[in-house]
């Protein structure tokens, strides 16, 4: 899109799934990765916000894909910082293939937290960071949708928080809540049904030996998860839309 | 070294651990996704073997690192192809700073299968692959060992293979088994002991839904870990020694 980087990719083989695709975990690595790198790249990436003691946090994320990538597959990322509050930010992003073709979407919503405390920081005096703002350029897919817990489930797994579970800001990573959702549905669901639409609410941090709670239910084409402490503490709710 | 292929890489938040260091499954990652760049580029990458109805699996790998990389670190790694045998072949790896200083070692052994199978392929007869071989380049570091398990020990959890286990080979990826093993053991091991050498034996195949049994024990300043299935058949053992 006029005026935005483009960051380009290939899928390797450590992307695919047993069915030959990229998985869901992998493309949203690439989203995240690409927003990282934009912003180390605009001057407030995560290196630049450790030297003031502060981190991005992510709040909620939808994610849309339009097409199917497998190995060797080429494709680039536009992104840019659409909205921000006092509190949070909008970074969108565009997948497209080499000649163009949107292939999917996504809009993510950060906020900046301090190291120590974990509480947010008023984004608007922590940093010159509106001067990279698009504000010109719309939301390419409807923004992340408050996720709603269906009716009571019970859990169907319990997870204990473990090493490989933590990313450098010393909490579960945000793409391990997706793993363990799908890694809890039925293996013909992810063989039989192409995906759609992912959002995701972020909604606490979980910490190194945090006991867990994991659940699903279906409604319709879609499936509903619900991961908590085990002291009923919401950590993270999603919701996957098949197509 | 002379002659070799550069495959240049830099380090991302991605690759870090809580610690802020690139993990040992990021690195063993990189060493793998090398491996196959360079078998795609010499003619004898999954793609290819897979119109054959073949693919590789790794039988043994040992790994050293003198140095720790941490966040935006750039390396490159030399690869090549040492020796073959009728049922297996060798892949050294040299990973080094820009400047060309070693970093770390691996060496790696491949087998090639039948896809359908699941049995060993003759190297020889399949494919015109000692072209590539250098046999005039040692081996950086001493071949995988045999990892001998030491006295019986207790599992210390039961495992059922999960979807984001599996790979595009459709059986558990190579570097699941380490983050297993690394999970298993106390966080001040990791934040405490520097990592020196890894040593894997992957023995068996372990497929979706396969419920494993996984110990570990220490022995002065390694520890031996051991994953087999519930009827006692191994599947991967490792040996991992601090410094």
């Amino acid at each position: 899109m006029t005026g935005l980087p483009n960051y380009t990719y290939r899928i390797l083989a450590r992307d695919l799934d047993f069915t030959g695709r990229a998985s869901l975990m992998s493309l949203c690595r690439y989203i995240f990765n690409t927003a990282s790198k934009d912003a180390e790249n605009n001057g407030f990436g995560t290196r630049e916000l450790h030297n003031n003691n502060a981190t991005w946090v992510i709040s909620r994320m939808s994610f849309e894909m339009y097409a199917t990538l497998r190995e060797f597959d080429e494709f680039y990322i536009n992104t840019w910082v659409n909205e921000i509050s006092r509190l949070m930010t909008t970074r969108n992003l565009l997948l497209c293939d080499p000649e163009g073709k949107t292939l999917g979407a996504a809009v993510t919503q950060w906020a900046m937290i301090d190291v120590d405390s974990r509480t947010p920081m008023d984004l608007r005096e922590n940093m010159n960071y509106s001067k990279a703002a698009r504000f010109d350029i719309p939301c390419p897919i409807n923004k992340p949708v408050k996720i709603i817990p269906g009716k009571e489930s019970e859990p169907v797994l319990e997870r204990k928080v473990v090493y490989s579970d933590l990313d450098f800001n010393r909490h579960v990573n945000s793409v391990k809540y997706l793993e363990w959702m799908l890694d809890m549905l039925p293996l013909e669901n992810i063989i039989n049904n192409g995906f759609s639409r992912l959002d995701m609410n972020y909604l606490r941090e979980a910490l190194y030996d945090d006991r867990l709670l994991l659940s699903y239910q279906q409604e319709d084409n879609h499936h509903l998860f619900d991961i908590k402490r085990k002291d009923e503490t919401p950590v993270c709710r999603a919701r996957i839309q098949w197509e």
